[in-house]
């Protein structure tokens, strides 16, 4: 099944493609590689902040972190016109805005994963980095970078 | 207008290449993608430290973002011979040195992004993750690497 | 001499390929290069953990680097059959979990450098970036990313 049916079975709608918060743009194509500029969790408009797990839960920080796949999802599909000329999700960066003693990055970025999984099957297993940053953009509780290959 | 030339415009003269302060080099080429390492800002002779905002404040911590791609192009021009031959930023990871609270990591690093669009124009636009690092080597205020494609 | 040969002659051992602790893959090839998950160090079939300099040395996370390179090269090799087969390490990426005032993430990370150096000459030299996460998974004291460009 294709990615954009496998989507539409998932009963998933892409948002609107996000207006970078500042000087830069939200994704650059260098030969067969989209590199992705860094997605945060935009929830009714808002973006969905806390730090995990003191303010923010692990259950509320990794559905965020689903979020982000769909607004990067829409990246995509804006650069290359269908998700269904993704090659392979070959990298995912996920930086958790973290208390200093949270262990748990892995099970949030899972939400971003295991997503990615669904959605591309063997096209969406990806390398990956997690781990805990000490504060990002707007109080956000979940940032996550991906490069990509395209046709 | 060339960015060497730009360059020349804006008054800018590039720093001596840093030398690195560990085991590594400051740029690797593969292909047609040069990966930079992580620069710090230097003034005098000095890296320019702090946490921001505690003991920087957010107008010096973007200034040294942009003093960070200086010595980011000192490096490009050393690699590849003259800034002309730049054919597009790719990607900018920014940490910025920040307190457990602080939310504007994005201002920060738009010091380096916006002196790359001066500079490159089109080229120098570039994707973006902008965030906070717990601490930076030397506990510089800021830390840059480029992903940069070149003729 | 070949880096299989160097490793050899350094009685070096490279350890069983690491179960992702999550829902991703070790590595990804697009092209000529490898881009490999966050490696966390394991001794003796446990996580080495701690706060640097808080709860773990500056020398004993400089060897939780230089052993997480052993697991990164134990990726590499079952992902393209022999270490003789890599033509450049192009990129680390070292996350050092850090006090908020902690500056040395160069010297802890050169346990990963040096050894890349050690085994494989000039085509070990990287550009590099090190700096403070505020946590890492598990409580891991160190995590390090790898581009790798290959035959």
């Amino acid at each position: 099944m294709s990615a954009e049916a496998r989507l539409d079975e998932l009963g998933l709608t892409l948002p609107e493609v996000p207006t970078p918060v500042a000087s830069y743009v939200n994704c650059v194509r260098t030969g067969n590689l989209l590199f992705l500029s860094g997605g945060l969790p935009v929830e009714n408009g808002a973006i969905v902040t806390g730090k995990v797990p003191d303010t923010i839960s692990v259950e509320s920080a990794t559905a965020a972190a689903k979020n982000i796949i769909l607004n990067r999802l829409a990246v995509i599909r804006q650069e290359i016109g269908s998700l269904d000329k993704v090659r392979r999700i070959v990298n995912l960066q996920g930086f958790v805005n973290s208390a200093p003693d949270f262990p748990d990055h892995p099970k949030v970025i899972n939400g971003a994963s295991d997503l990615l999984l669904e959605i591309f099957g063997e096209a969406g297993k990806h390398s990956r980095i997690a781990l805990g940053a000490a504060a990002l953009p707007l109080h956000a509780a979940v940032e996550i970078s991906l490069v990509v290959e395209v046709e």
